[in-house]
């Protein structure tokens, strides 16, 4: 099992990054729906969706924050890693069909809590759609 | 479609509160993982996360705060509402088999720019799994 | 637990009514059929379902139906309500990307045994697709 | 295609039957709920379910009728026979884990019109959760 431990504390540094990108398609919106209960028209109604600012369906804001997950919890600082906070401010809409780029970047690093503060960020091309920070306690080799 | 817009800033109130809840299937975290690409092995394996101090799978902390999106986006303010914060605290761990309460209340409003804060906070039974704080932009009637 | 309790049928007026829209996708129409085990070539087969009258695949009349069990299971009566029956006419194929809107309105009211029968009927735009009767048991506050 | 065709009318009788057995499963309910907006508590909420009388989490009985819906569509009459109209009578709960028996039954064949009624029960082991009768139009070889 020790190849499912992703970074320690110890071997993480400041400015590392990691990225998961992911097309977000009408599965993922209908399968996330069922799985929240979250069934806003805005992302389930494509008739009521045309009405609205946003001219058609959008994806769910939270399962866009999911591939911020992704990232954390496979790559950096990947398995062993325990979510404490995240803050997220929902910048521009996310469409079926648009691909999402989740980068996650170290900003400060606690040594001794194991606490590791991180950017993270969601892009389609250049737009950001989603940023805001991640608090992780990385795991230790110690 | 006049009656799938939620609650109006107009018609909100300090104090004011709704709630969703649902249990947490193994089915959900599986199709959670696959939605976000968070693969993490204390979602999805079993053999792994036994030697976890979780002493087994748990959810993902951002499928919990779905049940956050679920409420805000049908119930207060509903429809029509669009998400643009929020902050999450990941206090204890949701197992599968848990049900999960979700309540959203509401803290100040800022009726010109239509802004509503919201505090945010998911239980399982009086356990406190996840708290934190939701920005929305309201419907409004005018 | 007591906000999960809908309606109750002390409540419930002759006339009254509720609806709730959602989008058919493809996703919905291949996991229904793996729910369900509905494999009919007309719902999985795009190359049989152009050479049928319908030119193309249709969502399982079924699938529809289950839109009027969610605002009977969720909005009238609601929660505490009990499915007893419910008739079914299949009046015009639903497509994927069709929205349905499926309304219930309550028709009949028998208070002392709880039952209250409600005509339904799910429509794209103006037309009718599926129309029939509910029958439920309505949760009482006595 | 010719073999996607399933039973035409010329070729049924009455008293001939086939049926269709699956395993409700916990993924078919999270499942259902999502596709159809039923989320019910009865349902999607083990908590509230086991204080109900049906103490714990039941089956959609719409998800039950799909198991009748499956029989029609891919065995008798199956593929090319067109859904006209099904009734209904939920006459007991289906639990997660229960093996549900879907059989369907001609009863009276209008062989001009190619309208076909099929008695169409769903039992688990000898008791019967849900009965009702199908109505549909088969295909003709003529």
């Amino acid at each position: 099992m020790q190849d499912l431990i992703g970074y320690s504390v110890e071997e993480m540094k400041v400015g590392q990054s990691a990225s998961f990108a992911k097309t977000v398609t009408e599965a993922d919106v209908a399968l996330f729906a069922g799985v929240t209960g979250d069934l806003n028209p805005a992302h389930v109604n494509q008739a009521y969706a045309e009405q609205t600012d946003f001219k058609g369906r959008v994806a769910h804001g939270i399962l866009t924050a999911g591939f911020i997950s992704a990232v954390l919890g496979t790559k950096l600082p990947g398995p062993g890693s325990i979510y404490l906070s995240q803050t997220l401010r929902f910048l521009a809409p996310v469409r079926i069909g648009n691909t999402v780029v989740a980068t996650v970047t170290v900003k400060e690093i606690f040594a001794k809590k194991r606490r590791v503060v991180l950017d993270t960020v969601c892009r389609i091309g250049e737009t950001v759609v989603l940023e805001g920070e991640a608090t992780v306690m990385a795991p230790s080799r110690r």
